[in-house]
């Protein structure tokens, strides 16, 4: 463990010296910059560690979700998380990576004029065991490791939308859905930053890693699909009497939580894109850091607001103040102190605890929390950079939100409108009160349990 | 977040020469090449990661089996899990690891004529703060780092076997097969390829990640144990009568398999055995996009072709879906394009689905579905190989598959009939109705929640 | 996979040679020695990885948690396992960090003479981009990535004392002590070894992961807290009766046992603090290996021994030996051979199978056996140390045992005694009986599934 005499800038050199010895006997003098391969290699792992620890979030919002729906709903939540993650890894080949990440060979608009609608095309990989003077760019990383990263992202979008919207819609509306999203919605939303277009190049807008081409494009999804599909049967009566529905499986929904706190990990340090110099890595343990003292601020708050306001602890509302937090903190997760970032996250946690009374006064059915969380915390985590990133600005920041929000409303809502058109969103009232496990898997997710 | 200026490889390299600077101003020039000492350290860090992530699988397969088993016999098989993977630890240690990796020191046969059983002997790992020049072979990874990732592997074999023999097989037998599954089954059959036996020098057997060698082998054994075990009481009745009999917990079981999903990337990805090149890293990136693409492949075919058939989703084939696609690319998750890795994975999703219902047909009693999952999915990525790879040969290919079945099917076959000999694998017809967990554990799993 | 032919060093060497080819063309010859931002760089991704897999262990400690405690109880287990989790991200961040590692900026005492209180001051992280010169210590690894690891030993400390105290302590007083054991008492006692301080310096204390400064410590807060607060209602009657009080998920115990397992190769792994080197990259891996040999030795020892002496095997019992293990190769994971790892977790769940029963008979209510698992195995690792370790002393290591045994005895003794007489630290009988989550937390964590 971490000795104090490894700390003393001399004797720590020493003890390098000396282990290095042998080494350095070969060589005439010990090397100090990191070799380009090496680069290339740094960064292509970052995005592998951190691909694999958002992969992992999708686990974390099935547990979530599975938690806190009633256990009559649960294998039809577990379908459609499972269903989309699969979903979403053949649309995102088929169509969004290009459509992401154009390089500059826009559909309509261009790097200068500003980039509107990326590429068509397939994603294809570096050759089997490519060279370094045939890699797509050396300087960067692998192609693989960046579409499997950035493949993550676009799951992820998919995976807030279907918590909203459970107990009550249809399985194979809700894939069609999916298909749209992650195959289109959120790849040309996110070329519109990600991939050098038109808020990228002409407003100047800030996103680290997300929280609004990720995580509000996901809430405004959740929200356009929950208005039109209605509230769930016995959630709201008359006179504006508002019926708890408590979740299931507390404990499930705790893993998930801490599963997605686990992720967002590889989600906010991923999107450094680098780990190849001491600046990088530095930085990527700054965003380590930063993230879980969002997440923290977040969970803190909604205890301490809870317990206030309720005189009682709320589990549900603990857990989805983590979430928020880390929602926070995720559009600049560099720039701020431990302090700053606590504090962000702090304000995401006070966020969900007032926005879920709200929504549910106005009738909006969010079954997990998930507009709060993902949209809510998205949209302040997004002018929360202008705090610590002297490079944001008030007008690039709020014209992306609202640019990127009038776009998914726009387009979320036809495709919920056209699928219910076509084929009807949600179960019949006879379903939703039988569960939908019943009536659509066909598998019942504790057959020996449930005492209803 | 990934801009489009990084991709431009001049503003890209601009960029990393401006960062680089206080670095190259100390040495002549940037070095190109990765360092050899540098080299060691990126392959032995992908065992260590690799490891740790097919380690998880252990939790994976011990909630996938526990969410598919009745609660009655749930602390059993979590009991089974842990332990299993415990022997195979001590197992592999005190034989295993020789006789899988004899380098070149064969009991039976040679290098040259062919190596058929490897050496005996306890794993010794290289000395501590071990010199350069010292360590077993400085091109390669450190020998820590290999053994930890191998043992993995040896210890999956294990946890295949248990789900298919759940619910009526007793805790010692089982644990006494484990002992020679992972301490001389497995590694003798592991070292004809992977240990440069016979069937990778005069076959010519590919299998990149063990399809055959792990999964298939895994399989063998949970269908002689499934075949001389018998059916669970009740699961078939007279004139062909199939009765279902529904697993407890789906959401453990969709948690096993996200995090079977989750450790299949080190499964695969690990097995590249090398990451300190830039042919090598992306050769690993490509693995882990496609291994992502096998799984969702076999997921969205079992999905859909549930739909069709049975008017009705099923969780348990989609999760079992996706895991069949994983194992269908685990023999060859390098060569494929991204589509070519979904379509082999979708053809593992439709093995499952159909021959789940055969293998009830046969009353070959196999609780998880381990056997269509590990098996013929094994067997098919097996013979995948030849669709992508030009090295593999129809030959070698099938005649490995055969002769590693052969192997498994005498020997485990002789193991279970002795063990049933000795001390009977099976409970009794009573404890079996009680449930194992209160016959031979004394622990139920769900005490305050089972109506039955 | 791994081939024979990689093994030859020749052949393997050819290999390499032939890959690195376009690279050493660049170069006039392949450099052997990492360079020193390399070493950076990789301890940095070392200390991130092991620090995300420890930070998991929250997971692991709340599922193991919740399923050890009966339903009626588990909203509130599960509410003061994220709460203290955040909590320990803020104190550790306020006060903790640098108290914890001074950097000879000792309040009380110095390098020479022993450093007993460390320095006063919020953790401050390197700058956003900082340059190679400008680190805090170019030859060790970034400030943010050792905070984010030494965090997670901070937040691990606080986990072993929720479980032990469970169904019967108030929310807010356990996370007031929380506070005060991850912001004050943990950093002062973990700064006399790990600080550089007088246990280090003066008694040649070697404790390399903390099986002392780590898991004693919080196994001492729980026994004090345990005596202090009295056993549950219902556990022990008259004439030294003893009544098993089942917890309410096995399922859930066994994940959390995994998880915690898969965070311990962080714990122990990162704990070497460099893998820059030849010789440091192969000492984690020994680690990793160890380690696992460790829970391995541990699980099996249990089970064993409770078959023999039970004749049944206890999930329960495997589960916390396969823990010990863990805590016992925690204060040396290094210089034992595999061998002699699986020995000493084998005693380590020895002590488990033996210590339960004996705290029964004490009338110390552990809920989960943390008190075993982390003080007692905790104790016999740091005293295995002088089996393997030459280094150690054992006047050193037994005079440390004492003296953070003491210190952690009197102060968290003295803040459970404040607590306890300003805000009571117990629930009321009634309460007690209809469980904490109805009265404390207003959220049931299983409402659907309870017969009770």
């Amino acid at each position: 463990m971490k000795l104090y005499s490894l700390m003393k800038p001399g004797a720590a050199l020493l003890m390098f010296g000396a282990m290095a010895l042998p080494a350095q006997a070969q060589d005439a003098a010990v090397a100090t910059a990191v070799p380009t391969h090496s680069v290339f290699i740094f960064n292509s792992l970052l995005f592998l560690i951190s691909g694999f620890l958002v992969m992992f979030m999708a686990a974390g919002f099935s547990m979530l979700e599975a938690g806190l729906v009633r256990s009559k709903n649960v294998s039809m939540q577990l379908t459609k998380n499972v269903a989309l993650f699969s979903f979403a890894a053949i649309m995102y080949y088929l169509i969004g990576y290009n459509l992401m990440y154009p390089l500059g060979n826009w559909s309509i608009g261009t790097d200068d004029t500003g980039g509107y609608l990326g590429a068509f095309g397939v994603a294809v990989l570096e050759a089997v065991g490519v060279a370094p003077e045939a890699t797509d760019d050396l300087s960067y990383a692998s192609t693989g490791s960046d579409y499997f990263f950035q493949l993550m992202f676009c799951a992820t979008t998919a995976s807030i939308v279907s918590g909203t919207l459970a107990e009550r819609m249809k399985l194979w509306p809700f894939l069609i859905f999916t298909l749209v999203l992650t195959g289109v919605l959120y790849p040309i939303q996110a070329s519109w930053k990600w991939g050098g277009g038109f808020l990228d190049t002409q407003f100047g807008f800030l996103d680290f890693a997300g929280s609004t081409v990720v995580h509000s494009v996901g809430g405004w999804a959740a929200l356009t699909g929950a208005i039109i599909l209605g509230a769930r049967k016995g959630k709201y009566g008359p006179n504006g009497a508002i019926y708890p529905i408590p979740g299931s499986n507390m404990t499930l929904a705790t893993l998930g939580t801490f599963i997605l706190w686990l992720g967002w990990f590889g989600f906010n340090g991923g999107s450094q894109l680098a780990a190849g110099s001491i600046g990088d890595i530095a930085d990527v343990s700054r965003i380590f850091a930063n993230t879980n003292a969002g997440a923290a601020g977040g969970a803190v708050a909604a205890l301490l607001l809870t317990q206030i306001i309720y005189k009682k602890t709320d589990i549900t509302m603990v857990l989805n103040g983590a979430l928020a937090g880390l929602v926070s903190i995720t559009a600049e997760p560099l720039t701020p102190g431990l302090g700053a970032a606590t504090l962000i996250g702090a304000v995401g946690g006070v966020i969900v605890v007032f926005a879920v009374p709200m929504l549910d006064k106005l009738k909006i059915d969010d079954v997990v929390g998930a507009i709060p969380v993902h949209l809510f915390a998205g949209i302040w985590g997004t002018l929360a950079v202008l705090f610590t990133n002297p490079e944001a600005t008030f007008y690039g920041q709020i014209a992306s939100i609202i640019i990127v929000g009038v776009f998914m409303v726009v387009t979320s809502g036809l495709v919920w409108l056209i699928l219910n058109a076509v084929m009807g969103l949600r179960v019949s009232e006879e379903e939703e009160m039988v569960g939908l496990d019943k009536s659509e898997i066909g598998v019942e997710a504790y057959p020996e349990f449930t005492k209803i």
